[in-house]
């Protein structure tokens, strides 16, 4: 989410089926699943599609679903495609000794805030989607969530910091360039968001009327996810002498980010593909490209695709991700996998929509 | 897929990663899973879906996936959102003994033209895809698969013509009135489709220029899904002697279908809307909803809404699906569950994009 | 306009250009234009939509632009597409004496406040877009303007109650069957609308994320229009004993209505196609088209088509306007062209955007 | 148009009304316009568009539309939005003798082909829209067609190629940083374009079920428009030795071209502005604007918009374009207008679709 939400919006769209059939993922009810979880802030878009992911992981159960504004009214009637799939109802109270792990899906800053009034247990961890604790500072024990660099870091963590969908998106563009030690020069980088990037809250720029077959720019240079970015490819670098060149664009479709970075490097190709590969080997989600990517090929997925060319001594990296997903929630559930030891893809296998 | 399609053409877009990691479903590789599975007509808009389906579906392992004009390819290479998914490649080949079950994802027609030209082992099953065996006729076999009516004689079929796309989203929201026998007027419907029902080859009116903000109608009145309707409505209610008028609308968005029927009646709406709820109680993707639907709460999920409004003696109902998923290769795979006995709902528990 | 609005909305997003060359329409400037225009909530999507087409209007010169709460803002500031048209600025003035026309781009029902509080002069003409006054009633002296069936009526008015935009749409498909008197079976209806009838306010429905992609239906058999078009068709007819079964469709579009129509006669085919053709001989920018239609044939312009198909006894009408122009202001200046004695298009030979 | 066009294809979608109302641009008919106007490849998406334009234009009358393909079918039973407009009919005649003026809407490489099989007599203009003539030669004796730079020349010239989409947004981004001599360092350029500008002929990358809700480049910094940008550059900035490293982005719309380019200068921002506003002081259709910019401020216009902002020492321009009309046919009207000694707005004063 890379502007302020709303997560006490309620879109009063969507309909309740007040019928749900066969496996149901029914708050503290006695299942048999391990891993028990609470959401706050549940009724913004990641909170949603954290539901949305949540209600078909075979290892996690939703203990509770908090949100003032919503308390009592049943999940599947706020947030779109969760009819038939659950009967759980947002509540107000944060019950957080029946739970094993907490995600934080307020605005940014809200994070921060909530933790001075309220006192979570130090056996439940916490991955936060805001950007609160995503900059390494004295006394921030989180870690930052990109399981590409983490790994290691995020299993152990109590704490974790999920990245930003523009962040993850473009650092997964360049990291293996900052591996390489080629980010000597400027870069350039050009990213075209979804309108799920937005918020729920409707504005002027989200309006269907306005948006639809528009095209604009906002924060350009001066985005808010850059700082990030620049602490992942200096810690995978080493250091970091160079601007990062961010133009964010308004897309108009609801979902995804794909984004171009340019780097001036006189390395030769093989060498750079090769090192992309190598650097993602091992990755659950993200995949080098011999080909050339578009955006559907990872909507409604948790994966990443990135793909090198070079023109002259010009590096063009393209990368894509769904921005709601690997960009936020899907992330968010792939730490959780990390953190409680079950494989890394579990509950995270899911069908891109394509079309 | 309601038009002609033309599975051999390669869209060419699309990039293969050539790396695969964790588990693929290897064509002939050395699996656990049960049920082993040949798909025709592959390289098409439903036999792509029905591999994105398939790779994730834990008792099935593709063996085959045949197309003649693109054997040898990656199927990561044409269908969009498979890279990393699986290193499955088209072949020529159709190793009939080596499967249980087979799914013709041919476009109309073409099915029984093959079934002419080829002999299948009688062991193996078929669910055909196209409407070539939907309608009862001396000598066919064929099991009209649509669980919500026919779940028993599916699970003892060896061959079934699964349902066409505007046949399941309209027969759904008509088939609880059918039974109450209450079509005894001409009922009005119209429906709005996706792009994806106009198959994979490009035409003037799938060219985005043409369709996007756009809107028109086609085959008004004479849509060759009407007689399937008519079979099913006849199946439930015993007699059907009312036209059903049934106007297709092209929509601007690729996957989907929403209808709107108009039903006049007497039937209170208590009545009415008991009736419905009783004949979805029991099925596994079909679910009344008792507040107002919107199309993208089914939109990349095997599931279908239905809803009831009454007005005087005007019965209007509003059901919604997936063209690609309910409405073609979902229902398929709901199908080889059932004709399998395995979990209806296995590797269908798919998340709305939502958005 | 079909939903509450809110003028007063500034959208805030439109650049100024602060540099305007050639010809302008100076508000109070001394051009040589005949017909000096006032307007009401303008700083609404109507408002906004008449600037427009008034800037480059060769008789129509705007003397001022009311807008409360954008007083002071350049018009091209708020309104999408006028930079480099007008220097034009809103005023909260309102110099009656100084027009010989105004429009009123209010909401509904605040037309009829409006006149309560203020007194217009009586030599000014009045175009209201609300639907204050389109239903004849006891000391209504608004002519219903819709130049089809009014047109000599349009010309002597000094007040004129604009069409609804469905309205319009949906009359133009029925008026020449209601002229051969063959509406005598309740007429279904099926209507499908751009976003911008929702208006400028944002709303759940109106979100880019949730519109787009999706398909919907609102007020079905209530809707507000149902009136306008009974009147109508009760105009023509004579008597109108049946019912107009009317269901709207919220599109994944910005700009637009498309319609179907299905009435039960006996009448034949060429009876009915000549019928068409003879009523629209006249009309500026009615057509019948003898083939079929789709809807961008008339997006961002004034003209509506009409098509007729005869399948057995039912006769399927489609029809297409653009909701904001041939649906509201477009008509508007049609009505102030012929109520001005000036040629109905002028200003209104419109290119279509047709992509 | 920018990539292969298919002038000859027939989309066949569109009716045909068979009834004209009030004016209509008889071919060959005898009107008071002065300007005789000939068409040759007028089926394809530029030809339409054009035509749309010059049905409104006072001064201009189309003598013929060429298209051998289409010869004998009405113009409005081909191209969208013409109904009611006209009655021309495509014709495989080509009576330059009758004309002052032809269009060449041929697909690359066919203008220069076409002249060499066809003598076209001295005293009639020529206007050539794809590339061919587009940069300079020995022998060649076209004037490059972008009148922000090369108005007089223009003004007595009797052939014109006219600019390419893409180069037109571009190059009114670079001008006047150009005329300042500022382009010193490689300018990173990004710019998208609407579905449009790949012509008519439908392709995978232009099927909708593809292209809508997708994002994807294509051509990156080899794209066939670099050299007309290079030339223009050259031209106004007297030498040109840094790179013009362009990516082109396919957008999931019809219309429109939005552009970044990111200069590095150390000028300060005052007079960078300053620049940029005396540079298109006069000019007709490209606007500075003090605010930032969206694409459909534009669409369906022939205007241009630019915006210039400062991050340090890097200067950010944005601009857009219709690709349709100031990207193509726009500009050549433009064009014919001041070849003609006519005013340079003169049926060009459209109205912004804005929605």
């Amino acid at each position: 989410m890379c502007n302020n939400i709303n997560p006490s919006y309620n879109g009063s769209l969507n309909p309740s089926s007040g019928i749900i059939k066969g496996d149901t993922n029914s708050p503290l009810g006695g299942t048999k699943r391990g891993l028990h979880v609470g959401i706050l802030g549940a009724a913004g878009y990641t909170g949603g599609e954290l539901i949305r992911l949540l209600v078909n992981h075979p290892e996690a159960e939703i203990v509770f679903a908090n949100s003032e504004s919503n308390a009592g009214n049943p999940v599947a009637d706020v947030h779109e495609g969760l009819i038939g799939d659950t009967d759980l109802v947002f509540t107000d109270d944060m019950p957080f000794d029946k739970v094993d792990i907490v995600f934080f899906c307020f605005g940014h800053g809200k994070s921060a805030a909530f933790l001075k009034e309220h006192s979570i247990p130090e056996s439940v961890k916490i991955i936060d989607l805001a950007q609160d604790f995503r900059l390494s500072a004295p006394g921030n024990d989180y870690i930052y969530g990109l399981p590409e660099i983490n790994r290691n870091h995020i299993a152990t963590a109590q704490h974790v910091a999920n990245p930003g969908c523009f962040a993850t998106c473009i650092q997964l563009g360049l990291l293996p360039a900052a591996k390489m030690g080629i980010l000597t020069e400027d870069v350039a980088v050009n990213a075209i968001t979804g309108s799920t990037g937005a918020g729920q809250k409707p504005s002027a720029t989200t309006h269907f009327s306005w948006r639809t077959g528009n095209m604009s720019i906002y924060k350009a240079f001066t985005h808010q996810h850059v700082p990030e970015i620049r602490q992942s490819l200096t810690q995978v670098q080493g250091t970091l002498d160079v601007a990062i060149d961010f133009i964010p664009y308004r897309g108009d479709f609801a979902r995804g980010i794909f984004a171009t970075c340019v780097v001036k490097t006189e390395a030769p190709t093989e060498d750079i593909v090769a090192a992309y590969k190598e650097f993602y080997r091992d990755a659950a989600f993200t995949h080098y490209s011999d080909r050339q990517i578009d955006m559907k090929q990872v909507v409604n997925t948790n994966k990443a695709l990135v793909h090198c060319e070079k023109y002259g001594n010009k590096l063009l990296v393209t990368s894509c991700i769904d921005n709601l997903l690997k960009g936020a929630v899907g992330q968010a559930v792939q730490n959780m996998n990390i953190m409680s030891g079950i494989d890394e893809k579990t509950g995270l296998n899911l069908k891109a929509s394509a079309f």
